[in-house]
């Protein structure tokens, strides 16, 4: 980045975006899965995930709780989209087909309901196939007054 | 091992100890976080996992979904424990208390009811302190016919 | 009905159509709460229902227990439309608006999979202002060999 | 009631069983599946129900939503106990074994978790063999400042 183009990151990128990319910044665990964000919207999110060997379970399927890692950080970047930190107090998973190495899952979240300090979210994961691996259901709760960037270090992201 | 000491491991273990044994030796996802059987039991495992820093989610707390990756393998090796072939359908996770790295989480999955092909299990995950962190329900469906360990290799266990 | 009208029900109704009918018409809760079938097809049926004084708990709005057999009937029509006796394993439900005495409710059940033994179904239900008043997940059982309407019964319906 | 016999019903009943006693006393639906309160403490509260046929499917079991009100029923009373107003957010129900006409049904709801605005409950349904019926986990929601019985009421009751 020269001094001629200024870094407009900033203005660019939505709050959505902005609060995803910092979260899954500090998120291990999710990046050691290899997951990407491919949408960040309010309310909304996309992540991507290649199933590799370490994944797998016992039967050679991907393990459930990875298909639950994943939902599970899609539903965390829409819950705390708007910034207000949220977080899940629970989760429903059906799994509907397995998932095996080398499947791409895709992970979509919606928010469905926002009430009070409660949200409802619903997150879809596909496989490269568009077969339904998993329908998920999360609740959340969001705590007052505290936030995942912070008004001095937003600027900064 | 000397001569005289003959491999009796075959006669010592039980059924559900010979199952859980193998399916955690088949489990790269549940050896990758370190998971250790304590006991197997028919309907019925505890599973041990200390939470190390790739455990984490970008608030710096353990994952959602790996505590529900130790319930999720506490509960497969429970209701496959009578080496007939069982798949997770749903579970329904309720997150109590935030584990931290170095938390030492401890998973008893225990059978509820089994009727017809449906199995029910209950898993409790607490931390060091006793603390509940997480209730889990899953539910079980057994396959037709279908075997963990195979009739000519469970004596090659 | 005159001799010249001969009475084609049979041939007019299809088999979820006759199978919601009858499992309706031996369903004296679901009577007792008003339910109407509006639409009954393969794994899908549509039930409304009005409030009621009857219907209210202690805080003045319909008991969640009354939503719940709104929901709970809809999936069992659903779930059993093959004419194949289904029950139902376990239901999971989200409450996201009161409804009050007097709302129409209108509840629609969905099969999202059906795989060896094994339905899921979600059901909504809203009220008159397509305000959604609760999100149900329905999980079901086929039963080996049994019917809902018996062959020489169904000619009868 | 004599003169002589001053009404201490105010000081014999505790909180949890003024709040339980007004809240049925409100409560159409409990009331007309003839509910009763068997013990109210804080955090917890048992119901009976006896099952007669107006509560019965198209199977002649009890349908789902009348065992689903019980429990919700026990759930309510449990998670309003200390007088500050509660709401249901979501319930998830296991079916374990059916109840037919006659039998005599216990719910029993204890609090698992209160934390901030959130609490935690399972319910378990039994019949008179001490058989499970149902597992239920309930999700509650406290409203800020609102609460069951208001001061000046709490008195009379």
């Amino acid at each position: 980045m020269t001094p001629d183009e200024p870094d407009d990151n900033l203005y660019r990128n939505s709050l959505p975006e902005q609060v995803a990319a910092y979260m899954l910044g500090n998120d291990l665990l999710s990046q050691s899965l290899n997951m990407v964000i491919t949408t960040a919207k309010l309310g909304y999110s996309v992540l991507e995930m290649k199933v590799d060997a370490r994944m797998l379970n016992g039967f050679g399927i991907c393990h459930g709780g990875v298909i639950t890692a994943l939902a599970d950080s899609a539903f965390a970047f829409a819950c705390n989209s708007r910034n207000e930190l949220s977080v899940a107090s629970s989760i429903s998973i059906e799994f509907l087909n397995s998932a095996v190495k080398n499947d791409l899952l895709v992970a979509t979240a919606r928010e469905v309901m926002l009430k009070n300090r409660l949200g409802l979210y619903e997150v879809q994961v596909v496989n490269q196939r568009n077969e339904i691996v998993a329908l998920v259901t999360g609740r959340s709760y969001k705590l007052q007054g505290r936030y995942v960037i912070q008004e001095d270090r937003q600027v900064e992201v």
